[in-house]
C-alpha cells in the first residue's frame, strides 16, 4: 500500500539517497590494485569525524557490538580490571560483555536518566593508587535513556586522578552526530557503527584507536581472530583488508563521509542539537518529561516518559499500526515507561515536525492528555527562531 | 548536506521505493519474445485503473501534454469544433493546444475556483442541434486551482442534451487518485501521465480510449506519427511498441499497478480524500481559504489563497530555502495569490502533517497571522477520527 | 534463474551502473530554483557531444522517432519538398514519416548495404536550380543494415551544388559513438535518442539545431505542441522545460555526459571503431559477410548475412533461448537474412568476445559451417594488437 | 570510462540485479512486529540450501572468517584437540585460527592440489581410541587451489572409525553452488558467507548447526559475545536478532534464496558443474593444467598453473590493466604459479566464454604459447553439447 514508513528510531537511521545509490553497484575485486584507492582515503577521512590526528581509524564488517568487543579483546587480558558506570541498557550490555569475556568488572550503578558521575569517578580513580583499573569504559550517549555523558569531564576526572587507565568510549549513537573530540579528550578507543550518525545500514563497526591503545595489542591475551586489530593493521597499511570486505558498504561510507565533511562536523553537531531541542520543546509543551535529567539530554535521541498509568508500548504500537511511524521502545528497566524519538542522521525540521505531529496522534489515541498541536507549535517556534538557511 | 527535500507539489509525486527499485535494472531487448509478457498485462491492468472494460489502454513514451495531443489529433481533424471550459492553467493550456492545432475552439470562461458549470454546458449542448461540436474537452482535476469538476455530471449533461460529441477527459492529476469511472461515465478519451497518481517519474503518457473514439482514427486528418494511435495499436496487439519503449518505466509502472491494485481503487480514492480533508481542516484552522469554491475541492491538490497583502511566492520561497519543502506555486492568473500542497501519490498521515507543520513555519515567516500548531491540531483530530489501520 | 542476459542489440544499449544509480533518486520539483543548475549545464555539455558551438541542444521527454518529427515539423511546412535516400529500415521509416506528415518526399532507392551515393546526390542537387528541395534528410548510421553514410561527403555535395537546403541528420545510432561534427559538416538538425550512444534507457529525444534551422521556426506551418521547439526554447532559456521533465533521466544524462566527456569524444569514437573492427575480423574468419558493402561498415552495429539456405531468425532465437544472448534481428527487406551485433555503448573487449563466442554457438547450432573459435581468435588478435590501456 | 569490469574472481561473485535492487530500500526498524516476517522465512529457507531438516540456520552480520570462529568458539574449549588437513590457503587460515584461539591443532599436510585423504583420515581416527579429537575441520572447497574434498567420504571415514568427533565444514565457496547435504553427510557445522554462492556482497556469515553441535553450546568455554550462538538463538526464536542486523542484506538474501530455490538446488549444482567443465576443457585445449589433481577439480573455481618460466601475477595484471578482467591470484604457496577463474554465482555460458576469451588474450600477452581461440572452441563444443534451455 502506498505511503511510506516514517522511521524515527535512533538507529538504523534514515539513509540519504546518495548513500543508498552509492551502495548499488556491481561487486568488485577487493584484491585489485585499485581497491586501496577506495579504502585508504576512507580511513583517513574517518579521522576527521573522530577528530583525531594521532590515532588510527578502522572499519570492520561487523556491528557496534563487535566494536565493543574489539576494543576490549585487543588491548586487555582476561582478569584485567575495568571500570564502568551503568545508566542504561547499552552501558549494561557493554558491562555484561566485559563480564562474559572474563574481565574483572567494577560496575557502579547510576540512576537511569543521568550520565557518568564525574566527581564519583574522580574519587574512585584516586583511590586506585595501584592503578589496577586498566580501562574506563564510558558510554558517551546512552541510547536507551537519551542521556549524554560528559566525556571531556571524564578525561578531566582521570587527569585529576593522574590515572593511566585507557579510556574507551562507546560513541555508537554519538559519533558523527554529537560533539566528539578524540584527541582533545584523550580517548583511547572510539567505537561506532555504520547505522547511526553515518547514516548507513548496519554492518560496519567503525573505530579509532590511540597510539597508547595500539601499543597494547601485543600484550593483550584474549584469543581473537575475526576481530583482531593487528590483522587489520597489517592489511590496512597497504590499503587492503584481512578478509573480504563489503565493497558496497565502503562506497556507502565514502558517500556518507562526503556528506558529513561537506556539511562540516561543527554544523553536523549544531544540526543535531537544533533538531533535538525542538523535540524537547514539544515534550515540554505536552507536559511530559524526558527520561534524561537536566544537563544530560541527548541531541541524538529523546526518551520520553509516559504518565505512570500508561504503557509506552501502547504509544509505540499505535504509532506503528495506525500511522506507520517507527519509534524506539523502552528497553529493560524503562520498558513500558518511555518511548524514544531519534533525531539522528538524515533529518531536518520537517522530518522532526512529522515525528512530533505523529506522536501527538499516538499519545492522544492512548488517552494521554496533551493539547493537540501543542508540541508542533513549540517546535515550530524554536525552529523558526533558529533556522539559518 | 543531510536532510532530505520534502516534496509536496502535485506532481511529480513521491515515488515508492518499490517503484524506484523496480526501475533500476539492466536494459532489455524490446523485441525479445519475452517483452509481451511485460507489456500486455500492464495494458490490461491499466484498464482496471481507468475502470473500463470496453476501452483500450495505451502507454506512450511521452508526457501528459502529449496525451492531450494524442486525443485531439487521432480523433479529430483541423477545423473541427471542440467545446472547452477554462478554469485554470491546465484547462487553459489544453484549450491553447487545441487552438494551435487548428481546431475550432469554443471556450467558455469559468471563474477560477469553480469547475465545469453543468447547467451551462447542458444548455449549450442543447443549442448545438446540428452537432457541430465534435468533442467536449473536460478537465477533471484542475491542478492549478485545486478544483475537481464533476465528470459524471458532464456525462449527464451530454446525455440530457442527447449530444453525440466525444468526451475527452484530462485526468492527469485525477486518474489513479480520484474516483474515475471511464465506462460508467461514458468517457471517450482518458488522459493521464506517469508522474501523478501512478507515482512514477514523468515520461509516460498513459491513456485509454473508448471504442467510439477508436472508430475515429481513420477519419482523423491531423498529420501525426510519433503520437499516432494506430501505430501503437498495430504493435500493441502483439505485445510490442512501434518504437523503442523505456523498459525501466514499464517495470516501474508494473510495480505501481501492483501497489494500486493491491490497495484497491476504492481505497486509493478514500486515502486521497482523507489526506486532502485533513489538509483542508488545517487551512480552515489557519483562517485561510482554498482557491476552490465549496463543492469543487480537489482531493489531490489544495490551492490555498494567501491574504491579499501577501505574495504566495514568498511562502513558497521561504518553505524551500529555509525548510527544504517543495510546494506548488500559483500559475498564471493566480500567480502570487495561491500556493499549493499536493496530497497525491505515495503519501500518508505523517507525510501530510509534515507538510502542514512546514507550511505553518513558512506562513509565519511571511507574517501571515496564523496560530502556530493550529493547522496540525485540526488535521490530527481529523486523521485520528478517521484512521482505519 | 541466475545468469544474466547478454545484451548485444544496437539499442537500447547497456547502461553503466553509474548511470543507473544516478537515475535512482527521489522525485524533484522541476520548478524549483535549483532545477536550472541541472538542466543548463546538460544542454551546454550536449553541444560538446554534437560538436557544435553555434547550434543549440534540446532534450525532449520522447524518443528518437519524435526527434525525426521535431526536425521536420518545426522547420518545414506541409508540401515542402525533401530529399531522402532509402537504404534501410530506419531511413525508410523517416521517409515514411515525411510522407505521412504531408511533405513532398523525393525518395531515391539505394541498395541496402550501401549508404548515400554522394555523386548521385550532388547531381540531383545541381539539377534543382529552383531550390525546391527544402531539406536533405540523411541517415548517418542505418541501424538496420549496419551502414554508415558519409555526412561530411553529403555536405561537400551540397556545397558543390551550392544548394541552400537544410541538412537534417538522423544520428540516433551514431551520435556519441561515431565521429560526428555538427558545425564542421554544416548540419542543421542533429537527431539522437537516449538509448544508444548515451547509454540510457529510451525516453529522451536529444537534438541540436543550427541557427539556420532555428530561423525557420516561425515560418514552419505544421501544427505542433508537444514537439514544439519554440516552447522548449522559451522555457530552456531560463533553465526550465515547458512541461514536466523526467528528472531521473536528466540525472542519468548528466552521468552519461560525465562519462563520455571524461573519456573524450575522439576516444569514444576510437573505442567504437576498435570494438567494431574486432567483430568484423570475426565475421571474416567465419567466412560470412556483412550486409554493409566495403566502405560503408558501421562502427556501432554489424549486420551479418547468413548463408542463403539459412534463416537469421533461427540464429537469433537460438542465441536467446539457449544462451540468453539478445541479438538484433533483420528488419523488413533483410528480415531472416541478417542478424545484428551491436558494439555501441558501454562495451569493451571482453563484452565483444562474449558476443562473438556466443554467436559462434548459435551459428553452429543452426548448422552454419564455421570453425569453432575462429571468430574469437581473429578478434583476439586484433584486440591484443590494438589495446592501449 | 565506458566498459564494465568483468569479474571472474571466486568471490565476491557477481550479484544479480534483482538482488542489488532488493537491497536498495529505506532503513527499517529491526524491532518492529513485522521484522520476524522477514527473518523467520529466511532462516527456514536457508535450511533448504544447507539441506538440513534437523539442523538450525543462522545469519551473523559478519563474514565467512567469523563463521569459522563461530563454529570453533561456540562448541569447543581452549585446549580441545581438532584435526585438520591443510591443502591450500583457506584450510591454512582456518587451522591458523584454531591455533591462535588456543585449540590443540593436529594438522596434516596434504599436497596442494589434492583434498582430504580419506584413508589417511580414517586410519588416524581409528588410532584415536580415546576420542581426544573433538572436531574434524574439513574444507569442502579450497578456493585457493580449486580443489573440492569429498565430504561424504569424510563422513564415511568417521563412521568407519566409529569416531564421535564433530564434523565442521568450511563451505564458504561451495554451499549454494556445489552438491552439499548437511543431514545426509552428518555435518555438525556448515559455514558459508554471503559473497559466494549466495551472490550477495560480503557481510553475512551464513551457518547451520546440527543439534549435536548445539548441544555443546553450554559446555564451550571460549569467551565470546558478538559471535555467540546462544544470543542469536534466544533472539531468533522470536524472529529478532541480538543486535542491529543489516536489513538490506537480509532483503538481498531473501532475493537470493528466491532465485536459488526457484532454480532448484540440483539445477544450481548442475549449472556450476557445466560452467566449470567448459572452463576445464578450455584449459586442456590451451595445453595447461589445473592445480587440482584429477578427481579433486572444483566446480566453483579453477586454479590454472602457468608454465614454470612464467609468473601468473603477470597474467592477472595484464588481464586487469589491459582488458578490465578481474581474475583470482595465487595465494601463499601457489602465488605466481596459478591464476584462478571463478565460475561461481550469477554466471552462464557467455559469461564463461568472455572469461576464457579474455584469459586467452592475457596468456598470449605474457608469451604463453596457446592457440588463440582454442580454449573458446573447446568450451563452445562442450556448452553446445550440454545446453538444456
Amino acid at each position: 500500500m502506498a505511503g511510506r514508513n516514517h522511521l524515527y528510531i535512533p538507529g538504523p537511521t534514515n539513509s540519504p539517497h546518495e548513500v543508498l545509490s552509492a551502495m548499488h553497484l556491481p561487486m568488485e575485486d577487493h584484491r585489485a590494485p585499485t581497491f586501496p584507492l577506495l579504502l585508504k582515503p576512507i580511513l583517513e577521512d574517518l579521522k576527521k569525524v573522530f577528530r583525531t590526528e594521532t590515532g588510527q581509524a578502522f572499519v570492520f564488517p561487523a556491528t557496534g557490538t563487535a566494536g565493543w568487543e574489539i576494543a576490549l579483546t585487543n588491548t586487555l587480558s582476561p582478569g584485567d580490571k575495568v571500570l564502568i558506570y551503568r545508566f542504561g541498557q547499552f552501558s549494561h550490555l557493554w558491562m555484561n560483555m566485559a563480564q562474559r569475556l572474563g574481565l574483572d568488572v567494577e560496575m557502579h550503578e547510576v540512576q537511569w536518566g543521568k550520565g557518568i558521575p564525574l566527581d564519583d569517578m574522580e574519587a574512585r580513580l584516586k583511590e586506585d593508587t595501584a592503578h589496577e583499573i586498566k580501562a574506563v569504559l564510558a558510554t558517551h550517549n546512552e541510547t536507551a535513556t537519551g542521556v549524554t555523558s560528559d566525556i571531556s569531564g571524564v578525561r578531566k576526572a582521570m587527569d585529576a586522578a593522574k590515572h593511566p587507565a585507557l579510556l574507551f568510549v562507546d560513541g555508537v549513537s554519538s559519533i558523527a552526530s554529537l560533539d566528539y573530540r578524540m584527541d582533545e579528550w584523550g580517548i583511547d578507543a572510539s567505537i561506532s557503527g555504520s547505522q547511526k550518525g553515518f547514516m548507513l545500514p548496519a554492518g560496519l563497526a567503525i573505530l579509532a584507536f590511540s597510539q597508547k591503545a595500539l601499543a597494547c595489542l601485543d600484550s593483550a591475551k584474549f584469543p581473537r581472530c575475526f576481530l583482531d586489530l593487528k590483522d587489520q593493521m597489517n592489511s590496512n597499511k597497504d590499503g587492503y583488508t584481512p578478509y573480504t570486505p563489503s565493497t558496497p558498504m565502503l562506497h556507502g561510507l565514502r558517500a556518507s563521509l562526503d556528506i558529513l565533511l561537506e556539511e562540516g562536523m561543527e554544523n553536523v553537531y549544531a544540526r543535531h542539537h537544533r533538531l533535538a531541542e525542538g523535540t524537547r520543546r514539544a515534550v515540554t509543551a505536552w507536559g511530559l518529561k524526558l527520561c534524561a535529567q537536566p544537563g544530560f539530554e541527548s541531541d541524538t535521541v529523546s526518551a520520553i516518559v509516559v504518565p505512570e498509568d500508561k504503557d509506552a508500548r501502547d504509544v509505540i504500537a499505535k504509532a506503528f499500526n495506525k500511522y506507520d511511524i517507527s519509534l524506539g521502545g523502552g528497553l529493560s528497566e524503562v520498558m513500558g515507561k518511555v518511548f524514544r524519538i531519534g533525531h539522528i542522521g538524515d533529518m531536518n525540521d520537517v522530518s522532526m515536525l512529522g515525528a512530533i505531529a505523529g506522536v501527538e496522534m499516538a499519545l492522544l489515541d492512548c488517552g494521554i492528555d496533551i493539547v493537540p498541536g501543542s508540541g508542533v507549535a513549540a517546535a515550530i517556534e524554536y525552529y523558526r527562531a533558529t533556522v539559518t538557511a
